[in-house]
């Protein structure tokens, strides 16, 4: 289980037994498959969205023990959800690793990358139909229906310098925070949050997701390869310009709009473009449309009910956005 | 419309409204992704899945009128599910077109086909958990979760002459039967058939499916290009070995098993498997197991009430049976 947890044991040891749900769910796929989707489910994978289920069930007064097990398997659907989206995702983008292992179609190759990834979604489906509401299960499968047309914009949008603010945010929200506060939203109402409960911890978890984003936007430009595992510019090099490139441009002589043009960059042409984008105070401004995020991520959590569960969603909130960027 | 449903008017008229249901699902998809999907569903398809789930819905004695728009919408959930399948195996396959015009990954790129099928599968998944029973999302689920892990074991299969004729029946099973199968069942269950009742029509859909799968196995040796609208030979070319290949190495003095070891065939080599196949009664033995499941298929239709839901069936399995093979 991720280093991640470490001050929270008993939120750590819940995710366990979520990952033992999911290694069952996946008993039925034939060996290969299973070998390699038992090793995915087994790397050091966060759990984040799992985690979120639990915190937010855990604000609920109720709480019998069997409610606990229930929402530890809609967690593991969560999961299983974000599993299927990133075996698609590594493919599309050719990424040779995933948290530090082979790729599922580095090692399978693309063909059963695609298979596996649809497995993964089918039964997942499985597991929310039997364990959520219908209502959730339908909010969940919608959630994620957004992901993908979002991913099929974020591909049009590639190479393309005249994406605005208001694309790019719509962009993560679709990718990224919307299934950090959907997975909040049913944790509390599976859970048994009253609705204005429920609905403050959707926020949370909407703005943990844009801040939590957009932080990492930055970190393309302004991180060390070493903390990212993975080089400076990674997103340039795909194409994608994210809010640091966007907020630059619009201080721009057409100097950085003439590269960003271009088809594709070379190793100097992204050198030169974090270059014009953080002189251009590109990074600097996102930094501050991030705090923005973070701060009203920090006003939600201090507008729940006092007690152990909110203190630990401020830790998680710190641990996951205030990164060096 | 399908010129297949000409004979049945009235369900013709009820499939129409399935590809309504569909189109309006698919509306929230972005643009360009939209007029892809909505020509996908316009074009030439049958939509047998959903006419299976009205079929068996029409061997109820409920229906009233609220009911029967509850069941198009399930008929329309199976038909998406299956059209991620499609949209995700041409892709895999390569194929080239789907029902006369190109395939989603030859018009809009292979990272589009991938996000395509996805959408269509929780788009699916939502429609699905608002109109079906929870325990008949969850059963279309895992029946869709096997035709994945059936895709990968043929996959694996591929140029591979030591598969059994019990593992083709089981892959045939995985892909095809199995969704047939389940999508009489759940119409039968969703329409407020007893019990029994659903289980015989299961039944029909099996051994329908089954039945169907092995006459396409056939053509692909006896066919014609212009009637299969794909060359002789395909399922060759991509490596799949079925039936008619299996039976006739059972009678082999190890000549075919000599050819189809190779990684891959030639036109030439091809052209002789199709002849050492048919030589070595591969083919006759195959039309006489597809014969097995086809009076099956005939003896449960007959051991529905009768009535005029079950002379529909009875054309519905004679137009798929009774192909030429």
């Amino acid at each position: 289980m991720s280093e991640f947890w470490k001050s929270l044991p008993t939120l750590r040891e819940d995710l366990q037994r979520v990952k033992d749900i999911i290694l069952r769910q996946i008993q039925p796929s034939p060996e290969p498959v299973r070998t390699v989707l038992a090793e995915l489910v087994e790397s050091n994978g966060k759990l984040l969205r799992p985690a979120f289920v639990l915190l937010a069930a855990g604000f609920s007064e109720l709480e019998p023990e069997d409610t606990q097990e229930r929402i530890r398997k809609v967690g593991a659907g969560v999961e299983m959800l974000h599993m299927a989206t990133l075996v698609h995702d590594d493919l599309l983008d050719g990424s040779p690793t995933r948290r530090g292992v082979p790729a599922v179609h580095v090692r399978k190759g693309p063909k059963s990358a695609v298979l596996i990834g649809d497995y993964l979604f089918t039964r997942s489906f499985v597991l929310l139909a039997e364990n959520a509401s219908t209502v959730n299960a339908k909010r969940l499968s919608r959630v994620v229906s957004r992901i993908c047309t979002s991913e099929i914009e974020q591909a049009e949008d590639r190479f393309d310098p005249s994406v605005t603010v208001g694309r790019y945010l719509r962009r993560i929200m679709g990718k990224i925070a919307a299934l950090f506060a959907i997975s909040f939203y049913v944790g509390a109402v599976e859970g048994g949050c009253p609705p204005a409960l429920a609905n403050n911890l959707r926020k949370v978890g909407f703005n943990l997701g844009m801040g939590f984003q957009i932080i990492d936007d930055i970190l393309d430009f302004v991180g060390t390869p070493d903390r990212l595992g993975k080089p400076v510019g990674q997103d340039l090099r795909d194409g994608s310009l994210t809010l640091p490139v966007i907020l630059a441009l619009t201080d721009d002589d057409g100097e950085l709009a003439g590269v960003l043009t271009k088809p594709e960059y070379s190793d100097r042409e992204i050198e030169e473009i974090v270059r014009m984008v953080v002189a251009r105070g590109g990074v600097e401004q996102a930094r501050s449309v991030a705090a923005r995020y973070t701060r009203r991520a920090r006003r939600e959590i201090d507008a729940l009910p006092a007690g152990l569960t909110r203190d630990a969603l401020h830790q998680v909130a710190a641990r996951l956005l205030e990164r060096e960027y």
